[in-house]
């Protein structure tokens, strides 16, 4: 979290900005809401008034609200229209890119008291459920009935799947099996005005109308608050095998992803691990992973019976094609596990060093390892420490950039690189958030990657959808001037 | 082709109605188009101004544009807003919902001549074609790379994608693949604003604002006109086992469909055939399949190696578990192939009876035989023939009501029992159109299957994206009365 932004907006001023307008909104939410529901201590909301996204600036709002029910939120959203004054909603807080970040002014709608799973259908194979149930959680009840939600960000211990929805996460298992919005059925949300609608199916097809499933899926909370989620379920899978390459450089590893597409396997994941986390994890659990490889790769395969295996010999052979020093397949799963583990430890390992500002980029796969020597020349141009995780086998990285707390001029030279990296990206004709969402790190580099006349639109449905200007102003899509100015 | 309507609205005075309005938009469209490029004829216009839908009404246009490229597009949409006039898109003509019906006053812009595979990317597994390109020969082109492009509506051979896209089409191999939103990875289109944008992206993954993608899918021509389409690939998949299963009634085949879902099993084709479509295959190929069965559930399994005849092996088992009378299963495609004549030849045997309305329903899995039955009760009160092919393991029911030629009384007693399929099918939790689109057919019961907060969205998002109104107006969502009245 950046001390420094919080530090300059949780002065006492700002607080005590909470004037005649702030106070009327509490008494507004003191009628539809019990008292023990509204959080207005600036000291427990600057907890609650902002995401993990590093040096994403956000302000205190006037209050939390902890949210219990749909007709929470309704009576909540009708309050903010009535007062013009925007809800921000959040879930676990788990988002990297600052989408649930309050502004001043504001209503946080915390949705994260709202757990129920209240259906899960196993011959419809669909589950519903409220926002604030945890990923894992979902995934440990589906499993009792045979069936597996896939979307699986390395979050899924605390995200919440309201939060999963909002910014269509991904995770490792996307590569074969799609992510969140892959799986998001229909939603039944709070409008900008204030009503309660039902989108989506039950069914396993449907096109009766436009498809509003889709466009609140990742949007962020500015389209609508989505209060109850349905998700089709897939039947549980095979074990996984497990395969490990160790590479010299960068591009012996990024040549392996290309075998892997040309020789037609579909993996289940395929990360890449590079040297910064590798030595990291090396700091912490001294596993001597760095002084036998500069990249590790690592895959699962899923085919169901013997094709599971063959499946993870062609992608041993990819490894080996694309020049690994050694590689490995396992169909045990505790190994298999093991050989993962600097996979999960890399995050963990480099928040020991300072700060991680996480970057999420997504390229054509053929560009990835042009992007990866990239990234290691704006690290030496800014001398800043970036380690990269990646889903490689889905052309999408996570540079780490890491600085000591407390440097501010490191600090200035690592937000100078991760410009550079939405640049480069853009350059190489990839997109500047993979799963992350835009939230507001993303806002400048949204108004590069999108044209003018996408911008407009996106503004126009923006002023359609929310026509009193409340839901999560100034996320998720650039801001344009006067959208509706000439119709 | 309903001749009723076509009579009614190809009378001279009609034709005559191209007053000076018509006669100025020809104008304009003369100075953006080439002459051999716009039809105004009515003989040839009649055969582009309406879709394969039985029964619903069109009108003859001011003219048909034979557009060639983005740029044309562009241009008579540009002059579609000079002049207020409505636009229709129009790719193969083979929809059954009436979305690319004319109306009067209106450009139909026929994209049929805007053939190109772009590109085909084996490593990022993507292709881009242009809106007319026949989805049969994206498939066989497809082909030569090693991929395949999934969605397969009955009507490939002859069917666009971008009149796919546009309905957001399904097919048989969606019960295990999706449909064609599912493939969709961007859109080129020309806006409601005459503007061209590149929406949607070409990376695995990506969430850089709104999904305006999924949107645009499945919206009818109502959002934009499509003038080139990305498309997520597949590898090509192992060779598929056939299952055959003979049933002595609707019930039992119900119920085997639930047994296969209760084993966890997911064919990659389930598929039922009725006794009215046996005994009309047979009347016209003498096959014999009435004498045996009642109703025919055939599907495909494609899990890979030995996987398959595994999978297979069970769907046989659930055939048997929910009574089946005889039960086999194969993996010589030829025979395969010849087992599901049935489910091919089933359509144009019951053309020969007469004009076939085709319904397009879908349920929750365990409503199928509870809607079937209705089905049956529905045909006896109206005293009309209805055959029933469908898409069964998605619960997408295919009606198809058969009148005789000419026979007035019978056509109104089909049409009350279309009315009475659509009030039973939202009864029992379905949608009333799980593939063909709503089009103009389906008007009334998506008025009846969505609230009004959710048409009013519907409506706004529309309004947004189409501030002239000239995009297929009267299509895809049901018309509301001054949808930003109280903003």
């Amino acid at each position: 979290m950046n001390q420094h932004d919080r530090t300059e907006q949780d002065r006492p001023e700002q607080v005590e900005h909470q004037d005649r307008t702030a106070e009327r909104l509490l008494g507004a939410l003191g009628r539809v809401l019990r008292s023990e529901q509204i959080v207005a201590d600036p000291a427990v909301m600057s907890g609650l008034a902002h995401d993990d996204a590093e040096w994403a600036p956000w302000q205190l709002p006037v209050a939390v609200v902890r949210v219990e029910s749909t007709a929470d939120v309704q009576a909540v959203v009708q309050v903010a229209i009535e007062h013009r004054a925007p809800v921000v909603p959040r879930g676990s807080g788990t988002g990297l890119s600052g989408g649930a970040n309050a502004i001043t002014g504001a209503i946080v709608i915390d949705l994260s008291k709202m757990t129920k799973i209240k259906m899960i259908d196993p011959v419809e194979r669909f589950a519903v459920v409220q926002p604030g149930v945890i990923n894992d959680d979902l995934r440990a009840a589906c499993a009792e009935h045979g069936l597996w939600y896939p979307p699986d960000p390395a979050s899924s211990p605390w995200s919440s799947i309201g939060g999963n929805v909002a910014t269509n996460a991904g995770g490792v298992c996307c590569v074969k099996y799609g992510v969140t919005g892959d799986y998001v059925l229909g939603l039944e949300i709070v409008t900008g005005r204030g009503e309660v609608a039902r989108i989506g199916k039950r069914t396993a097809k449907g096109v009766a109308g436009y498809d509003l499933t889709s466009l609140l899926v990742g949007s962020e909370g500015t389209l609508g608050i989505v209060t109850e989620i349905t998700l089709r379920l897939r039947w549980q899978r095979p074990a996984e095998h497990t395969v490990v390459g160790y590479f010299d450089s960068i591009t012996d590893a990024g040549v392996a992803v290309t075998k892997i597409a040309e020789a037609g396997l579909t993996p289940s994941a395929l990360e890449l691990v590079d040297r910064q986390c590798l030595e990291a994890v090396d700091a912490w659990k001294n596993m001597g992973l760095s002084a036998d490889a500069d990249v590790i790769l690592l895959a699962r395969c899923d085919a169901p019976d013997d094709a599971g295996a063959v499946e993870a010999a062609g992608v041993a052979a990819a490894f080996d094609a694309g020049g690994a020093t050694w590689s490995a397949a396992t169909d045990d799963q505790e190994e298999g596990d093991a050989l993962f583990a600097a996979r999960r430890l890399a995050y963990p390992a480099l928040e020991r060093l300072g700060p991680v500002l996480t970057e999420d980029i997504c390229l054509p796969l053929r560009q990835v390892p042009a992007m990866l020597a990239r990234i290691q020349q704006i690290a030496v141009d800014h001398e800043t420490t970036i380690a990269n995780i990646a889903h490689v086998g889905d052309g999408n990285l996570h540079p780490l950039l890491i600085t000591p707390i407390g440097d501010e001029p490191a600090r200035v030279r690592a937000q100078a690189a991760f410009a550079d990296i939405i640049a480069g990206c853009l350059e190489l004709g990839g997109t500047v958030t993979g799963e992350h969402g835009v939230g507001v790190l993303k806002l400048n580099g949204l108004a590069s990657e999108l044209s003018p006349v996408v911008q407009r639109m996106q503004a126009d449905v923006k002023a359609a959808l929310d026509p009193y200007r409340i839901l999560n102003p100034g996320k998720a899509i650039a801001p344009v001037d006067n959208p509706e100015g000439d119709t």
